[in-house]
């Protein structure tokens, strides 16, 4: 298989789609084609033999191939010489997390010119991405989130009871997420969050809830799930923590937890995952509180691929490989212009 | 004001969006470059002193100047002896209805290259194109809907009462919208709605439900609204009917209505519009029972841009196209990176 790598992204998490991407040549068996997406939303080919993060915080990677994704794939340059030629691959991993990668503008790109990839589609990014959505979503197919409120930027903000956790609507990664104890700590907290987005959601902070991660893929109509892990951690984890998180590719340990509580967890995935996320691996947070599941969030694009939860990542990579969507072929063929224009007698 | 218009589209409105962008030239004082998208997703820049429905349906288009969406905006085609050239212009006016104008994947290609347009964003695409996102997005913003069910491909599909009214949860215009009177009919509409789409929603069906359309669009944070509409219809708009319906540029009738109805309306389309919106001018297509407004659907790119429904359209246009959202700068400077690599020693 020949796996194209898409990264990078103009995202704050631009630098962990890079660690997550250089990850990926560990624990996938196929033949790479990195693709580099840089903060001027230039395209370069970067060769897999020479790929390591310090190419990227150098600048170097300017020394690669620039290469334009058109119709059907990614093109190298022409030259006075030498005529653009299309990159070889069977189809693209989408591994860049946060802006670009998980809020639908690589999705739409990809759809445009007609590439195959592995990711999350449109709607399901915008779902995902924009944490309001997420509620309403999950709303809408009957599974449970934490209490809310949401506001946006001119809002008058009252807050009944501390200590609450502010969150921007549209960042992943915890940036602009903070934990306010009492009215003295909310006005920071609030330019914090709206600095970086006009909209944000509060939600009661819940000091030692239990979290359970669970991922997961459609194939052929049949779920492949992940184990559930719990993972370990600080009142929420902060950025530097998950960064370091996104280079894992050791196994991770299953929760112990009941079967009844797993299945739980499951039924709720699927709930989520339904056919919005289909081409996609996902990895869903759950809370749980008196054995309740919530889901916390949607993670379309997990930080490396949440290959670390599976036993058997290689494999389902390539089956989800042969199990995507397909596009609906609409036909054009004016049919009104020309009855309106038999209408008029022209 | 040099505005590009661009239409057309791979989409089962492709058409319509052909009589929509032609309407434009009369209800606009500017300059126009007009930006065909056919059907193989080809740009190309059509003269405004051509530009008549025909030279589509003949496949004449194709003799105009070919053009590419890069960085900052559309490009005539270099050759060997000519540099390929920026089409000069101040911003773009969206104006394809269905897939590729109103489910996102344009507005991503604007956003992508930096294009300043008029139109609704990503995320306004994704709860306004799926019905089934715009019932959870109305939800949780406490806009009442009329109740569904929602069902994908392989679900039982059980039906408590007729009549109903079935739609895939994907398209606009009526297409594959069926209203089934009993449970022989249902078979049949199934199948139709099925061969659009994956999911679908299935409502009472209420005849003679009183519909009432409003569009508007913020401006420097005030809202611009036009008159509110009854729109003179039979039992539901077929694809005909909707499609003379997108040339109109002749005044429309106010409704008569309370002015507490009407207020009510504009709560509701303030309510859905909020920040989500922002950039778009929309039409909200409300049904009214038993003095409750419901949303029916929301147009982030409405036929003829709504713009029979306003007595200063042009107006509208010019000012909300000083009033774009704009697009938060992200730096990126791999402080992460440097900083594991320090940790590294390398």
């Amino acid at each position: 298989m020949k796996l194209g790598i898409v990264f990078g992204g103009v995202s704050y998490e631009h630098e962990i789609s890079i660690v997550s991407a250089i990850a990926m040549k560990d624990v996938i068996n196929a033949e790479f084609v990195y693709i580099f997406l840089d903060q001027n939303r230039d395209f370069y080919h970067i060769p897999t033999q020479i790929i390591k993060s310090k190419l990227f915080s150098s600048g170097e990677y300017k020394k690669c191939e620039k290469v334009s994704l058109k119709k059907s794939g990614f093109y190298t340059q022409g030259g006075f010489l030498s005529k653009e030629k299309l990159l070889d691959m069977d189809l693209v991993l989408n591994i860049m997390h946060g802006a670009d990668g998980e809020d639908g503008v690589i999705a739409s790109l990809f759809e445009f010119n007609n590439i195959s990839y592995i990711g999350p589609r449109r709607e399901a990014c915008s779902v995902s991405f924009n944490k309001f959505l997420t509620k309403g979503y999950a709303s809408s197919i009957g599974v449970k989130t934490i209490d809310y409120k949401y506001f946006t930027k001119n809002d008058k903000i009252e807050i009944d009871e501390y200590p609450v956790i502010i969150k921007p609507v549209r960042l992943g990664s915890s940036i602009g997420v903070t934990i306010v104890n009492n009215t003295q700590e909310l006005e920071y907290a609030l330019d914090v969050a709206f600095e970086f987005d006009d909209a944000i959601i509060v939600e009661p902070f819940i000091k030692g809830i239990k979290e359970y991660n669970l991922a997961g893929c459609k194939i052929a109509g049949e779920f492949n799930f992940s184990i559930i892990e719990e993972p370990q951690k600080a009142d929420f984890l902060d950025f530097d923590k998950k960064y370091l998180d996104f280079s894992r590719t050791s196994k991770a340990l299953k929760a112990d937890i009941s079967e009844e509580l797993q299945e739980e967890i499951k039924k709720n995935f699927k709930a989520i995952y339904n056919t919005l996320f289909d081409g996609a691996i996902i990895r869903c947070d759950f809370f749980v509180k008196d054995n309740e599941v919530y889901l916390n969030e949607i993670n379309p694009v997990p930080g490396s691929m949440a290959n670390y939860l599976f036993s058997n990542f290689d494999e389902i990579i390539k089956n989800l490989a042969t199990s995507l969507p397909k596009t609906r072929k609409i036909t054009i063929n004016y049919e009104y212009v020309n009855k309106i224009q038999a209408s008029k007698g022209k």
